[in-house]
């Protein structure tokens, strides 16, 4: 069985990058990452399916220990992707998703250079000005905040491997899809397949 | 209009590759090259159409004005990719397939770096004997030579960017589009699209 790839998807805010991923994942050949955060469960999230809680000892245990592929502090709280759990589930030939900003595709790169990373841009510009306007709920000095952070996402992107678009949902899946599978074609993870058909055509030969 | 992608695709004698090249042309999006040839025209064989037919003067003096992509010799005659067929064929935005040699290929990347090498691979060792023997026209010699010649080409898989496999030919050829839909969206190809939105959206932020 060829194992499964890591994937490193990101985007701004306001991109779609949720519903991309939630499409994704009804392929069982794909699963989402499962993070472990210091923070309290909320109503409803059970551990070991929305996220692993655990104390904040704990978790900076695990970092010490290099057991977390990368990790962040949002509010006071740590979140941060498990390296067991990812290895784990790729090993079951499955290509694990990580929704992470950049530091953490940063982070994960350096542990694990073959992780694949994707940025998620929108199709045309204005789409995001148009998405947080739309919800109708923010003043204009936060509708502008908003819009700088996710231009400011958006000026990252060239840090990743690949660049799809957001325009039609089916075809960002399709594409983000085309490009898992192009990887496992990559040269160098073929290597080993052609190696072992050359040494058996080989004995072939000198028969 | 995007621009199409020069296709290099290459595999061993009996691999099945004119057969995928066959299918992947039937789709609009891909073209096949047409090379130009010294050798005098079979019949059937329609100028434009399997070769541009020329003469050794004319042949040579493409070659030093580098308006050959790549060329070689065979049984004392020439064949080669004329540049200029291929750039218009990409600047229509179809995808064109080269079906060269390893050392075509070498060429051809010195010359469009940006071109994609696929090679193509049996899904399994004993195939192209099999295929070999299948024809029932050959001594066991000749057998041997050519697959001889087989596992040398396979040997050279690892020069190639990509290497794909035909077991199934469908899931080859989709593996191929895989590929180059892949290829548009490596980041290196999406930054103008990138500054494109990002100047845009600027622009809305500073109202």
């Amino acid at each position: 069985m060829n194992k499964g790839k890591v994937i490193l998807i990101s985007g701004p805010s306001g991109v779609g990058k949720g519903t991309v991923v939630k499409e994704i994942i009804k392929d069982e050949n794909y699963a989402l990452s499962v993070s472990v955060t210091t923070r309290l469960p909320r109503e409803g999230e059970i551990d070991g399916v929305n996220y692993f809680f655990t104390t904040k000892e704990d978790f900076l245990h695990r970092v010490e220990n290099n057991l977390m592929l990368e990790h962040a502090v949002y509010n006071n709280q740590f979140y941060g992707t498990p390296k067991d759990y990812v290895e784990q589930t790729v090993a079951q030939g499955k290509n694990i998703i990580l929704e992470i900003e950049v530091q953490g595709v940063e982070q994960v790169k350096k542990l694990m250079p073959e992780a694949v990373s994707i940025f998620i841009m929108p199709d045309k510009a204005g789409v995001i000005e148009h998405r947080l306007r739309k919800r109708n709920t923010e003043d204009e000095q936060t509708i502008q905040n908003r819009l700088h952070i996710a231009i400011g996402e958006m000026k990252q992107a060239h840090k990743y491997d690949y660049i799809v678009i957001n325009g039609e949902l089916e075809k960002c899946i399709c594409d983000i899809k085309s490009v898992i599978n192009a990887e496992r074609y990559k040269k160098e993870n073929m290597l080993d397949f052609v190696k072992g058909v050359l040494e058996n055509d080989e004995k072939t030969l000198c028969q």
